[in-house]
């Protein structure tokens, strides 16, 4: 494992998070999260090309899962596997739950799968339950943006352990990422393989530095976040029976900007 | 609880399922299922219509819920909740979930909800798992059918129990429902209210009784199923670490006939 540790740090594989920080887990067994995903996506916010109809600007199912480092679902400036393809280019699903699930039988490196409903606007949440071991801490998914080419946002190998406990609550921006197969460059663009395959890149106001790009916004300096995730751990009291959600809003879209 | 046994059964409450059922559940405490929602809408089955582009046939997210018979999501013959509309409409799941939520809090008739991620043709393969209870015995779910006015598949209150024991797997055709809400007749109708609201009701290959409706095949006595559903409890050892899945097929689609 340290020696997995050091070579990592040489390699640089380790940018975002180290890789065996889960192995410094001791936080008590198991611990339930409440995981609330908020779309961003308004037309005010992002007015450039905003999708209206057939389809208006939506949200896919969010396929999420609770690994160790010894699995990676997605990663900045790596290749997509063809699960993430085919969830980021057309939405479809199976063939990433079974990568997990393989990952799952082959080295032990999957705790649960966990999914949660589409949105059918830009704006607007959607919710689930997830559980984490203090062996697989991490978290992650992805949802399409919908229409795009291969656009996701998403979350790879967030920890939710802090050593010997578990964080009470997470919140984090999310931006748009393209997952490198398919040429598109606006949200409409007809579908169009990249070969050779590129990495999975973020996309920014300036990147690609294209003005067709339909995030392209050469003012800004940053684009806002197209969307946003929160984990809330459940008490104790909060779970089993009875108890699936805690103080989900009314309307989903009540905290945020609606657009006509 | 005799007494509404016998009062439901008077008022013909309980056509499909005798009210109170779940009261005589002496299974073991929890059992968990894997369900697989297989969508066999394929334009060889369903070649009418059949729609092909913007978007192509195509299954929502399933939004499911484990509960006891004081609860219903949905119920042929009678209205549609507002959370169904919005689901069965859009494939927003937000006030569905929102209306589950309170039925657990408000009468406990809740035990857990879950989803599954959409699936992008019309033929293909989704799966979660789900947790029941002698209390909560009985599984509901919707799949809103895309393109569609108000059109889905699902189950109303199957109770996975057998007296004394958990059944080993259930498999049930689902046929084509609409909830009442949208005065479509065709997969692509406009938008059109229905005004006031008609209930929840099966669409046949002769009802409505109509040349223009996307499933009116007079030549049929019925409808070839359009989708089926499976739930397969798990074994002990398949629960917990690293076995979110049994046996799924490489493909999704591979166990049912592909359209081109």
């Amino acid at each position: 494992k340290v020696i997995w540790t050091v070579l990592a740090a040489i390699l640089g594989y380790a940018s975002s998070l180290p890789v065996g920080e889960d192995a410094l887990c001791t936080a008590e067994e198991l611990a339930k999260y409440r995981i609330i995903f908020t779309g961003k996506w308004s037309q005010t916010a992002f007015p450039k090309q905003y999708p209206l109809y057939r389809p208006p600007a939506q949200w896919s199912s969010l396929l999420g899962v609770t690994h160790s480092s010894d699995y990676s679902m997605w990663k900045k400036n790596e290749y997509a596997s063809n699960g993430v393809r085919d969830f980021a280019e057309k939405g479809e699903a199976w063939a990433l739950m079974k990568e997990i699930e393989e990952a799952g039988e082959k080295i032990q490196s999957v705790h649960g799968i966990f999914s949660a409903p589409a949105i059918s606007s830009g704006t607007g949440q959607t919710s689930t339950e997830l559980e984490v071991h203090p062996r697989h801490p991490l978290v992650s998914f992805v949802v399409r943006i919908v229409p795009s080419p291969d656009w996701f946002v998403g979350i790879d190998s967030l920890t939710l352990c802090e050593r010997d406990h578990w964080m009470d609550e997470v919140s984090v921006d999310l931006s748009p990422y393209d997952a490198g197969t398919d040429s598109g460059f606006t949200f409409s663009s007809p579908n169009f393989a990249t070969i050779p395959q590129d990495t999975v890149k973020e996309i920014t106001c300036s990147s690609p530095s294209h003005p067709a790009n339909s995030f392209y916004y050469p003012k800004l300096k940053i684009l806002p976040p197209i969307a946003q995730v929160t984990m809330v751990k459940l008490k104790k009291s909060q779970l089993g029976l009875s108890a699936p959600f805690i103080n989900l809003p009314a309307k989903s879209n009540e905290i945020i900007d609606t657009v006509s």
